[in-house]
């Protein structure tokens, strides 16, 4: 058992947490000043002003978090951090204007990527992905959701998956690492449709990693070009009969009615919704997914934000990630991305805390972190600070601290 | 005299200097791979190619840069570091949505800093000032600008240009330090007009640090209430009398015709230019004046960003800088807001370095560095990455390394 006391700011967001992530205010911040904190290796015990503290927990050796700040441990529910290669010359290609069939010709995009990622064995993709994991950890971020994807073969996407089990297992309980199996992340030329691609390949490994214990959740990029309604539709029915949960890549390039189409599968997640349909919006609404807005990639792509506004006006509960990965997104830092975005997503601080704490554990079917609350699992971040503004306010300084 | 050689790439901007930075192509990059550098503590001696170091250089002792990008040395021509305070609980209300009034009225704006400052002491100032230098260093920033004006009264005022020449002093030659003297910028209530200040405090004040040898250069907030054409003519005309140059804030909030009028002046530069019309743009294109723009400063407030791609187009000499103060940008890091604003300002490559080397130093009055030339000052930036786009691919990286 252990004591934190004197905590400048907590913010439990217990409000934030009775309402489902949903429509906040200010006061669902549930924040408390010169607070302390009851927590053992399981469970979080009590929550309080330090005032308050019950004398049986005085007994119990105190850390004082004076000028600290604690929050909800932060959640990166959106990444593509197993890969090999850099792809920083196809940076430079679309600053100049390269379109994308460009920067495919001159050996960019995603085969870029899949073939330097077939290069690497099981253990270096494990010992790359290990440093980039502990960068992400440096910021204060402790749950990480990693996708595969980069393989486009069998074998490949088997390496990757397992390379992801083994990081999960290598940062348990420290960094917990949630498990995405993405192998629809684009259909391989040697084969002759999406259709064709998840029957003979998808579908089968899924049933192979899910056999194995080796994946959490499945996800899709639902897409003109990429997977179709029905492509999709067919995996989510075949992953959640499996006990698998599923999420999506939704409405990012064209509205596709993928929001819909996750909402009807109660999918943890939709995320980009960069083209998102007012329709698609109201399904979301109605439904306990999880919008998940990645406001690094429209930055990088130099696209316009998603609707946040107007989806947390809608009732949707958003969350947001970074999509870290080589291509469309080359950033790893959470609090960076959110920072830079958030005026212009038109987002409150109670918006955005619950956006990478409460709502990005939802997104991830995590539901018990993401607010501090007695019973919950004590999985929190820790900033030097006298505010929980000057977190935001200090864009590119990292003032998370461990304890 | 030392060698630098077998760097990976070396960005000389030789071509951009011989364009004075206007109309780059990517050529103008003058990017030499393999390469080697020549100094001594005052000039480049020489570059080109490892393998053609002329034999005389080759007893010198080397160090090995490969694996290394050598560029000009990155300069941010704006800043406002010398302050007081921590202006983040205002940062919260503005994510709410608050408005400059209501701001004010919370107790926060421009007169919150200006109270934080006054109770530092100059002692005081430099010593938080230090801090905030070598962070702004530790990215790879070797010159730096910094205005004055956050006294708004004659002690504060000079208070603070002390407080930046002890930094000119304590830090060259490692650091540059430019002092901009910017009491103009803002008017104080005690005063009833814009031209009472200017004849009353900011001519008299200038004069006095200009005989003490305390300021490079003049700077004024040209808006709509807060001063005029009228007040911008009389206090460049007093200071380019004086043998100071001048720059200025022009055109932020509205098309004030600021660009033109810093044209009129040759200043240095015109910064901001958010609202600049298409006259102000041809005015800076037939002018020597840098059109600086502060692309973290319209991200922070929620603003669309300067029509970058405008002004480079009509022939404009384009240089990006932080504008790091505590309101309305409080990011110290040039390369990440370069690298975050890029993609939506349509900046290529050579833009982009040019932007924050050869132009920024011109929008210094720097003609003797921006460029690896023989002939020039050796200030260099050096990082440690296998290409130059790699730098401001990795977003919030920093890959800046001493050598």
């Amino acid at each position: 058992m252990k004591v934190y006391s004197n905590i400048s700011q907590l913010l439990t967001l217990s409000g934030a947490h009775a309402k489902d992530g949903r429509k906040l205010v200010d006061s669902d911040l549930s924040l408390i000043e010169n607070a302390s904190i009851v927590v053992d290796d399981e469970l979080i015990h009590w929550v309080g002003k330090t005032e308050d503290l019950p004398e049986d927990y005085k007994k119990i050796p105190t850390t004082n978090l004076s000028g600290h700040i604690v929050t909800p441990e932060i959640v990166d529910s959106h990444t593509h951090l197993v890969f090999g290669g850099n792809r920083s010359f196809e940076y430079g290609l679309r600053l100049k204007g390269a379109t994308y069939e460009e920067i495919a010709t001159a050996g960019g995009g995603i085969l870029h990527t899949a073939d330097k990622t077939a290069h690497l064995s099981e253990e270096e993709l494990f010992k790359t992905a290990c440093a980039r994991i502990e960068r992400i950890n440096s910021y204060g971020v402790g749950t990480i959701e990693i996708k595969s994807g980069y393989g486009l073969n069998f074998e490949a996407e088997y390496k990757i998956s397992k390379a992801i089990n083994k990081l999960k297992e290598h940062f348990q309980p420290r960094i917990k690492i949630v498990r995405t199996y993405m192998a629809a992340h684009a259909v391989p030329k040697s084969f002759l449709s999406s259709q064709q691609f998840i029957d003979e390949l998808v579908i089968p490994l899924m049933e192979k990693l899910q056999s194995e214990d080796l994946i959490d959740i499945v996800d899709i990029f639902h897409e003109k070009n990429y997977f179709t309604d029905e492509d999709t539709r067919k995996l989510f029915t075949k992953a959640q009969g499996l006990g698998l949960k599923v999420k999506m890549h939704a409405d990012e390039m064209n509205d596709n009615n993928g929001a819909a189409i996750a909402a009807e599968f109660s999918a943890l997640s939709a995320d980009h919704l960069l083209q998102v349909s007012d329709a698609g919006i109201r399904a979301l609404a109605a439904s306990p997914t999880v919008a998940t807005i990645l406001p690094g990639t429209a930055l990088f792509l130099g696209k316009p934000l998603a609707p946040a506004r107007n989806m947390i006006d809608a009732g949707v509960k958003l969350a947001i990630a970074s999509d870290y990965n080589p291509g469309s997104c080359h950033c790893d830092n959470l609090i960076l991305l959110t920072s830079i975005s958030a005026k212009n997503l038109g987002l409150t601080p109670v918006e955005i805390w619950a956006g990478i704490t409460l709502n990005a554990a939802h997104a991830l079917g995590l539901y018990e972190q993401g607010a501090i609350i007695a019973g919950h699992r004590p999985r929190l971040s820790v900033f030097k600070a006298s505010t929980h503004e000057e977190i935001f306010y200090s864009w590119g300084r990292n003032l998370s601290v461990k304890i």
